[in-house]
Order: structure tokens, then sequence, then C-alpha cells
């Protein structure tokens, strides 16, 4: 622990993927105390029609992939 | 918030994932108090294997994919 | 199926969770085509430190529990 | 209930799964006093870059897929 | 990994929760060929107007808490 | 989106959270080119017999809870 689960859009790259996880696991370790090899990180990624704001998904609003 | 994460089968059309979203975000909104751009949510699809009642799968109960 | 958690914060009663599950599962049976029994919901509850937007945690915003 | 999410990095074939969610099913009934058609499981494949450990995925660690 | 997440009503005591996660363990390394050490099990539980089927809290269905 | 969730053993101070909220949306910001107002992060705080690995709780392991 922590473990973390992070949500997000899909369409990023693995060299953007691997400095989140990363930075993220930086942080973490530098605020809660932890050694980095307890953090473990999940990335789920989603579809443009399968995240929704407000009722509408993300293809709705015309939301571009990231990247 | 409220953040809603919906676990589906696999299968639906952009069409009916919109419908929903909609239909959620209505029923929360009417029912919580809450705005609609506070609401977000996210689905999560999954395959014949990967949703399991009883130890067997929907593919050995033979379930079908929606729509 | 759906299996559908919602997270929010704390501070809702009884009848406003029971309204928003009523509200949520007849959303989810008149556009998925499911029957009631099929739709599960699970609420999650945070507290005032547990749910950040832009690095503030909602206790930090002044968020007032809802209700 | 008790409803099981499994997050495990993909690779395994529909043997596994089934394998898998019989024997958690198993023992779930076993030890929790349930009984087996409460029991949901939902598996979450992830990818070898959506998946890190002490800030590497499982890509930079050169981890091979299962099976 | 595999990391799993089990949902269930509050209620079980130390012994049945002990009982259950060295079970589920044992299950997924006789399955999915992994080494204990890499399963990891996380309980949320949930309070009887937080877990609704049908669109009816487990507290409305006058369900008992477990154990 | 990105929307995180981070599972950790309850007992971190409202400091430690407030801190490591901050750090993850910078980690984020930083890396993956959104806004901070993107950034949603929920926390799940877990008892010590709550979280298991190897198929042994926390509170089986002797593991002291963090802060």
């Amino acid at each position: 622990m922590p473990i973390i689960q992070m949500n997000m859009l899909a369409g990023r790259t693995a060299e953007q993927k691997r400095a989140a996880v990363s930075a993220i696991t930086d942080a973490v370790v530098a605020t809660l105390g932890v050694k980095p090899e307890q953090v473990r990180i999940l990335i789920h990624e989603l579809g443009p029609e399968d995240f929704a704001v407000a009722g509408e998904t993300a293809a709705m609003r015309g939301q571009k992939p990231p990247g």
C-alpha cells in the first residue's frame, strides 16, 4: 500500500504512462513515508463513450483523445 | 461528486451508453441535489470470461452479449 | 450486471440514498434493457479529507457536507 | 455480495479464468457463509504498461505476461 | 498482482476475514500460478443502506448483517 | 480525468492527506498534460483486518498503523 487506481481516457503513450507512474510514486513516497516498492499503480483506460460528465460522454463533448 | 463506476458486459452501442449516462445523471441530480456537471460516470466493459456468478463465467452460462 | 459503484461525500440520509438507488436502477433498466434484479449498486462514502479536486480536499475548499 | 474485483495482467486463458473464479467462489462460500449464487467476480485485465510497482511498469521490469 | 478488492456487508469478525483472505489467496495461487506474496486483497465493508439490489437497499430488504 | 483512487491503511493525518493529494496532482499535471482542476483523487482507508498480503491481514503481520 498504497494501491492506486488511475482512470483516464485511452491514448497516452508508454512514455507518458511511465513518466506518470514514476512521478506519482515519488509524490507518494515523499508525502506518506512509504517505500517505493510498497506503491502499486493500476491504470484503467476508458474509451470516448465510456466517460461522461453532466450526462454527456467525452465523444459527445468532442473531447479529443490525449496526446 | 458523485463519481459513478458502472461495470457491465461489453457489447452495448454508443447510443445505449449515451442514453444510460444521461438517464443516470438525471436520476442522481433529482435525488441527491447536485448539479449535472458534478456527476461523472465511468463505464468499464467486461468480456464474457471476465464476469462470474456462482463460480461460472458469463460464457460458461451461455449468457449472450447485450444488444 | 450492471454493477454500479457510487462514490460520494458522506452525509446523505437513508431516505436520500434509497431515492437515489431506486432512481438509478430505473434509469439503467429503461436504457440498457436489463431486469431490476440484475442491477446492483454499491455506495462508498468519503470523508471531507478523502476527496480532492485540483490538489485540494473538500475540507480545504470549505465544501459543506451534503444534506 | 460479496462482489469481488480481481485486477491482473492480461494473458490468462479462459480455462485459467474459469478455474480461478470457481476456486475463489468456493473459498468465499466456505469461509463467509454465503451461497454460491451471491458471489460475483469481475476480472479487470491490465496491459504491461498499465501496472507499476516502485514507479516502474511491468513492461519496464521485463515482467513476462502470464501463462 | 493479482490485486483483489472484495466488497461485502459490514459485520464479519476478524476471524472470518482472516479465514476468507487465506482461502482466497490459496485459490488464486493454485489456479493462476502466482506466489502467495504477489496476492493482495482489499476488503471494503458496506453499511445496510449502501448496497442495493433491484433498487432496494439491504436495510429495506430486511437483510440481516452477516455473522 | 484522470480520476485517481488511492487505497491505504487508515491512520494518516489530514496534513499528510493534503500533502499527498497536492503532490500527486502536481505529478499528474506535469506528466500527462492535464489541468489541475481535471484531476480528482479519492482516498479509501482500510482497517488492519481489511488488507492482506500472502493471505495474512496487516493486523496478523503486526503491521503498525501509519503516522
